[in-house]
């Protein structure tokens, strides 16, 4: 379990490791050549992603009926996790709670921290430390930035580390997120992920799921993106230095409805004006980043339409009903990504076949 | 699992569909002949009743050593619940939780929707529709009448439903505590439930469980109920209606100690202050409506005397120590009762032979 | 399950019994020979503490891999335990739930009591009353002295008892944690446990933990203390009567670096300042009762550092990293000897063979 001696000691400085490049850290978080903690987006490549799915694919086939569900509550009975999640969020939470549920973990969880030792005066690493005591793995969700990584590296340099999952860091990273978003194009696109065109709509600034799914997207061969939003919330310049440096096509827009027809996937965001620091929301006419009713007989016929949720009004609720309309499937997709994930990560993804 | 789509068709507008009688919005609520969603003490007739009576008793025979706890907590193992408290419920949630358990089904809970993305702007319709993602059934407690009813009605309208079980309603419907009453009543006098006098106590204008309990009274032969109660909290006029209208004998008096030496069962409840608009209960006294270790001598011996609880003064303490205070027993029938139910709406009941 | 109904008779009112010693109180909580409620510290002997390390050890090395684990898992599959903590204590809580977990334990949770039907206005006894209906055990964390005891009392009383776990009680007790420290000890010092020096340091007035160890030190031969604290935070006289009594040797002194070299234990514990009545601990000068860094040289090679946790700065974090640090693991330690006691009071430890 331990990473080399050497490692550690190399990174045993938090404040210079965080620094470093992500491809540098990969290593730390890393056992037997696979992938350890997941802490980053950037940590998922092709071959990973696409075995993912596929055991996510398998995972649903083989609980189809009461014997199947059993076969994968018995997977992994014998690990036992911790939800820490200090930030609410109730969506991620049943889904990861519920992805346990399916593999048989059992779980403990912490969703205020009022009720925690933090009050007695104890230093959140400590708090943390004392979490994995009991447990195989957290799955957490901080809002602060870099404390999940933090918590994966205090973890790794103990005589008993465990697992982290990244359930969301503040505006950091939210990687399983950006695998369900993927999983989902995956499914929707009957796996052939290449060639695609992703409009990216709305809030494209605070908006961190739009920014985890650009990152993923390098994975696959001639990728464009359109982002559509309002000039104020455009998305941030290091993405798109990203692309430029990977030869990722891209544009710009404010005017959703002239790149709507050419989109295979339309990637739906409510403004995130909990980021906002002098109202700079309530002074933008968000409604031409809205979807509604009228717009399914502008797009293709095998666009999808996704939304992390909730959704307040960017989606109007009628389009609900149309089969291109998948954000409904792409929640439950992310219960089984996740599962796929915790199987893989615990060494019983072959156990599922595929 | 879908409704017929004729059926959604013509039930396509909640408000419309709200506003129709009980027995005309059932079949919307039944699968394949048998009850789906658990929304009304109507739903519940004597001979479903009479069976889930049998099939809880039969769960607790067979449960009495570990191999058959073992068994049990077999029936339901690839099911996972949703426990939806948006009101607080201890009792309730307990007992649900806990009858979850003994059949093997994995739960989830919210109990603080302070937790819930609502904060974020989402529509509770879309807040339950997530919820519902991630596992195969909710249990339902909400302060609004009508709400249960209407997330039964919108999942029901999905790809994708699952069975709504209402565990309170606001002063609506609290079906599964009628059905624990009446399998208190089931127990007590062995089955015969037939030809029977109730004397129902207390605040009956404002219970809601006095209300259900009625309801259900309809499906036995020859019951004669009596209302005690101080005269600012008659039962409703709607109730005595109903029991005109299926020629069932009562009688309302504010003198209880007249009347409890006929009583098969006395049926004791709080005064529900909770309702209060103008302190309207602090002008009644509430004392000659209170049962006290005196009046043990003065009912029969075969008297069953209930309460759903919690309780106040309404029972002294010392009469708990009498074999006929049933109402501890009565808090344990309502986990069985549960679990029967939900054997039932999955179908197990089968595998619980009696 | 039931005490015979002669002691239930002479135990009758509660407010004498409470006032008994507790050497007169054992049997009431005893069933067949074998600890039912584990309420006091001095319910332990050493008879039953080696069992119970002896245990604890056997499930560590069973549990080992996933088939032993699964093993543990169903030990205890049939019963259904309710975590009952009004008290805030996420170590403790986690601890006993994951003990539950190791062995199959089904858990319901209380930890807010404004979810409680308290709010209706039942008495506390009622309230605990309904929570054991659904349950077959209950462990209990409570603020107010003697409550916990009451419960079981009060339970015992009923027909249908169920077992109750102290898991703290006020400056009471907090028996499960003198046997994690004891249980560390032995395992700290390889079972043999006799002859041994331990010096315990810091706010020894108010500390509950300091408290429950000495008593447990009676189980041992030839066992000295040393109690290291400021002038104002001296062990209390009851407790040094007790040793007097039982002819322990003990010393008490304020300066820590002149006893650390002789210690085969050291017992740090951090300043107890919610006890303050008016700002007491800022009186103090604490630092002389920290463990540093430079100490680790000082002591014996063979010496551990204990700590209840949660610390604030009794014990440089860079001390973790020293073997003799072993309060990390003491933590752990909890888990494995709280699941040893509840195999025991299931009786299921002869399933758990050494």
């Amino acid at each position: 379990m331990k990473r080399t001696l050497e490692m550690t000691r190399v990174n045993a400085n938090w404040g210079e490791f965080y620094k470093k490049d992500i491809s540098e850290k990969l290593p730390f978080f890393t056992k037997e050549g696979r992938l350890y903690d997941c802490l980053f987006a950037q940590q998922f490549n092709r071959r990973l992603l696409t075995h993912l799915f596929k055991t996510a694919d398998a995972l649903r086939d083989i609980t189809q009926n009461k014997e199947g569900m059993d076969y994968a509550g018995g997977l992994l009975s014998h690990i036992r996790a911790m939800l820490y999640f200090v930030q609410p969020s109730t969506r991620t939470f049943l889904s990861f709670l519920n992805a346990c549920h399916i593999l048989g973990i059992r779980t403990s969880e912490i969703r205020d921290t009022s009720t925690s030792s933090e009050v007695k005066g104890e230093s959140p690493e400590d708090t943390v430390r004392t979490f994995s005591s009991y447990v195989d793995m957290i799955i957490m969700r901080h809002p602060t930035p870099g404390f999940v990584e933090k918590t994966a590296w205090l973890m790794n340099r103990t005589d008993r580390p465990v697992p982290i999952i990244n359930g969301g860091s503040g505006k950091d990273q939210h990687p399983t997120q950006a695998l369900l978003d993927t999983y989902t194009l995956y499914r929707s696109f009957n796996g052939d992920m290449d060639n695609k065109k992703i409009v990216m709509v709305g809030d494209l600034k605070r908006g961190r799921t739009v920014r985890s799914l650009t990152y993923l997207m390098r994975n696959f061969k001639n990728i464009s993106l359109v982002f559509v939003s309002p000039e104020q919330f455009r998305m941030e310049p290091d993405i798109l230095e990203f692309l430029k440096r990977h030869n990722m096509p891209f544009m710009e827009t404010a005017d959703f409805m002239s790149v709507m027809g050419e989109a295979d996937a339309i990637y739906m965001t409510r403004i995130q004006d909990e980021h906002d620091n002098a109202g700079e929301s309530k002074k933008v006419d968000y409604s031409p980043f809205h979807f509604k009713a009228e717009h399914l007989k502008l797009i293709k016929k095998t666009c999808v339409i996704m939304h992390p949720l909730p959704r307040r009004h960017e989606i109007e609720v009628t389009v609900d009903e149309d089969p291109r309309a998948v954000f409904w499937r792409q929640e439950r997709n992310g219960m089984w990504a996740r599962a796929a994930l915790m199987a893989y990560i615990f060494d019983v993804d072959k156990k599922i076949k595929y």
